[in-house]
Parts: C-alpha cells; structure tokens; sequence
C-alpha cells in the first residue's frame, strides 16, 4: 500500500500538477456513448486510461454519481477500482457532521470506496474533522475559501480581530495536522487571495478546483506557487479535459489537452 | 402527494414534536436480529411500525448507511420506503457544493430517496443552498448552530459588527426563504442561544437536535417554544428511543418511551 502523501508527492516530483476531476455528464458525452448499458463506466474507463500518464491525480465529485442512486454509487465504486494504485485517488464528497457520523463517512470513503483522500467541510468545527485525520495514509483536503460566489457570504466575512473566516479555518487545519494528513481546498478563481494567504498553508498540500469552466487561471496559480518555491499542489481541471473532443476521439483528445496542460505548467515551473 | 410543509404542519397541530432519528447501530441491537440476513432493515422496519403513530418526523442519517457501502444504500432507500406518506422524512445528509453539485445532491434525496427534507451545510454560501430550494414542496433545514463541541470553531467565531457567524447564516437563511422552504438545524445543547436568537428564526421551522446522548434539555426547548409560541419544531431523538430495549422487546419498548416522551411534551405545552 502507497501512502496518499507518497502518492502526491510522487506526482509533484515528476512535475505533474493536474488532478483530472471525473465529473460524467451523459449530456456532454460522444453520441456513441449514449446508447450502452453503463455509459458513464465505458466514459470513464476510457478517459482514465488515455489521461493516467500525465495524471496527478483523479478527483471524482461524489454529486455526479449519487444523483443516479445506487447504481451511481456501483459506478463510482467501479471507476475507482479503474484507477492505477500508484495515482492519488481523492473524494470529492465534502463530508462532515458530529464526530459519531464523521467517523463513518470516512469509513465510507476510505474503507469501501478505497480513496486515498476525501474533501471536507469544516462548518461544524474540529470534532467534525477529526475522526477523517484517524486515517493516517489518507489526506483530508478541507474546504478553505471555494471557488464559487457564495464564497463571500460566509467563508469571507470579516471577524472582530481583523481576519476572515476561511483565514481562522486555514490556521486551525495546520494546528491540527499533527499526523501531517491535512491539505486545503483553496478556488482557483481566488488568485489575490491565494498570494495574500500563502504564509498560512505553508506546510499543508493545495487542491485548487475551478479552472476552466468557472474561470480560474491556471498559469496564474502556478506563477505564486513557483514564487514561493512551493510545489505540493493539485490544480484541478474536469470539464476542459473531459469534453474537449464529443466525437469517437474524446479519450486521445483529453489525453492530448492534459499533456499540454502539463506541458505549459512544467515549462512554467521550470523558467 | 403532500408537501413537506403540509406534513409537518399536520403533526405540529397534533402537537407530535419528536422526531424519531433512525440511526441504526447493530452492536447496540437485541442478540437475535443480529444472525439475520438484513439486520438493520429488519430493526428499522419493527422501529418504524412501533413509533409511527406518535412519531412527528423520521430523519435518517445518511452516514449510518454510507457507511456500509452500496448495500447500505439499499438498506437506506429500503428504509424509506417503509416509513408512512404522511410523515415527513428527513435526509439528514449535511450535503452542500458548488451550484452544478449541489442542484445533483438535491436529485439524489428528492428525486432518487423520496425524501421530503434535506441537512444542508451552509459553509460554501448562498449559491451552494439555493438549487436545494428549487423544490418548493421541499423542506431544507440549513445548518445554523450545531450541538457538537466543534460549534464553538466557526459557527461562534465574532464578526466585526459584533455578530456571530451563525447568526449570519440565520439571516441569510430567512433571506432566502422565498418559497417557505427553508428551516434551520439549531442544537439541543444549545438552550441559551436558542433563548437568545428566538427572533432570528421566527418564520423558520427548526429542527432540533442533541437530546439524550449528547445532553440536551427536551424540557428546557419545549418551554422556549411556548413560551415565544411558536409551534413549527422537531426535536430529534435517536439512541434513547432505539436502543430503550436491547432484548425482543426492543420496538416495543421505543414505541412506549416516545409515548411517554410525547406526552411530556404535550402536557407541557398545554400547561
């Protein structure tokens, strides 16, 4: 068994920054696709294999399979046995709840479905984070500043000492990552606020969702985290890689579009 | 079919406030379920026929059942669909993601459980809410103070206007509420601040949890209620109703104990 930190930072050492988001939309799919019997599987198992060359990771939103119910739950389960053992394979399920509860969503997430992560939500405070960290090969991604506009509702309010919300949530996952399983979830679309708060996830990895479709900027990102000479971080691209070709040819010209993404970033990092 | 709202308003009138959480734990069940070929279906299906005639809401939380994997998921929808129509069934999921995510967590337990409310975690903000509220025949308890420990990292963390987070995602709750399908989860443990922010919450129904177990006061909630006379709230109560009998007895038994707990609470407000 490869530790989810052995995994990462494999991947980080071989300059591979691009975690491919397996977010199956059926919609979106090749029309060939449409009419088998699992169509979302035979997408993904193509996908996985013409990307896992360049792949950083996978990060599967649980969302996208449980709105089909049980059979999306065999399908996720399915896909990620898909997934090579020496890839980071991260839930994107965005848990929590009382420590009781917590403690069996992550029993689900690293003991049935065998991810390597999860991501968590840190509403309801560190004994709803805690029971995740129990897991000490795992790496819990929790949610810090998203990518989305709601971001501002709550994770940016501004408290009584002068920080925001989602700065005391940073500073509270890197008091409690005493097993060295912690990493944040910062948007991809938050670049000023990313080189702002750097001092604050100094020692924690970075899953960064939201370029592409929601607009963040890759070569943005990358730039502060070569700045800061920091390289445990996963930019997370679905849909520009996914859907890049709807025609017979969609898994060469995902792998084709990750491998130039690739590309670019190693050329960034190494200017 | 009957709306969330009309399912809860009709056992409020009946002054039915507890909500029976069916939290199945088989180490805590009677020795001769445990042999059987389904034990936690078995367990709920006897629960479920012993509380409903005094039971003002099931609310099933979905980390009891995840954590079994797929066939929990079974059990789960399975459990769902033993449960009377006119009772209201509440999803205890704590679900929340970006837009896109949420709109197909919200298929998953409207469309795929049949469930006729949702936890929602609030931490992502107003956009990760509202697709949620696109059911208008939905109820969709947002979390807003919880009843764990935790609740004091970032739910209670004071803003620059001298607020607290929480009462912020009150505000934005109410707010939102255009369709009256919005309600909040308030922990039991939490009789002063309930006291306190009663006007906040006034239009929403309130979804109690954290008595027995974990301490709440069911006394000390029943009297705000009154005494403010608002009517629309359920107080969850899992292990104290399930597990009052661990012999043959055991639905039996939580049939009585939410009886008697029922009648508590009637004489209570009728006093």
């Amino acid at each position: 068994m490869i530790s989810a930190q052995e995994k990462l930072s494999a991947s980080n050492k071989d300059l591979k920054f691009v975690c491919v988001g397996l977010d199956p939309d059926i919609n979106k799919f090749p029309s060939h696709l449409r009419s088998i019997s699992n169509p979302i599987l035979e997408f993904n198992s193509h996908i996985i294999e013409a990307t896992q060359e360049f792949a950083a990771a996978y990060k599967l939103n649980f969302a996208f399979y449980e709105r089909e119910g049980i059979s999306g739950f065999e399908t996720l389960k399915k896909t990620i046995e898909l997934i090579p053992d020496d890839i980071l394979v991260i839930a994107d399920a965005k848990r929590g709840d009382i420590g009781n509860s917590s403690r069996m969503y992550a029993k689900s997430v690293y003991e049935f479905f065998n991810c390597d992560a999860v991501t968590v939500n840190p509403y309801m405070g560190e004994d709803s984070i805690s029971p995740f960290l129990e897991y000490h090969e795992k790496l819990n991604f929790i949610l810090v500043l998203t990518s989305n506009p709601g971001a501002n509702d709550f994770e940016k309010l501004k408290l009584e000492d002068g920080s925001f919300v989602f700065q005391k949530v940073c500073r509270k996952v890197e008091m409690i990552n005493k097993n060295k399983n912690c990493g944040i979830v910062f948007g991809a679309t938050r670049l000023n606020e990313l080189e702002d708060n750097f001092e604050l996830f100094k020692t924690l990895p970075v899953l960064l969702p939201g370029v592409g479709a929601q607009g963040g900027d890759m070569n943005g990102i990358v730039n502060v985290f070569k700045k800061n000479k920091k390289s445990d971080f996963l930019i997370n691209v679905s849909r520009s890689i996914l859907y890049k070709s709807a025609k017979k040819d969609f898994a060469e010209a995902a792998g084709n579009e990750l491998k130039s993404m690739n590309d670019i970033i190693q050329k960034l990092f190494n200017s």
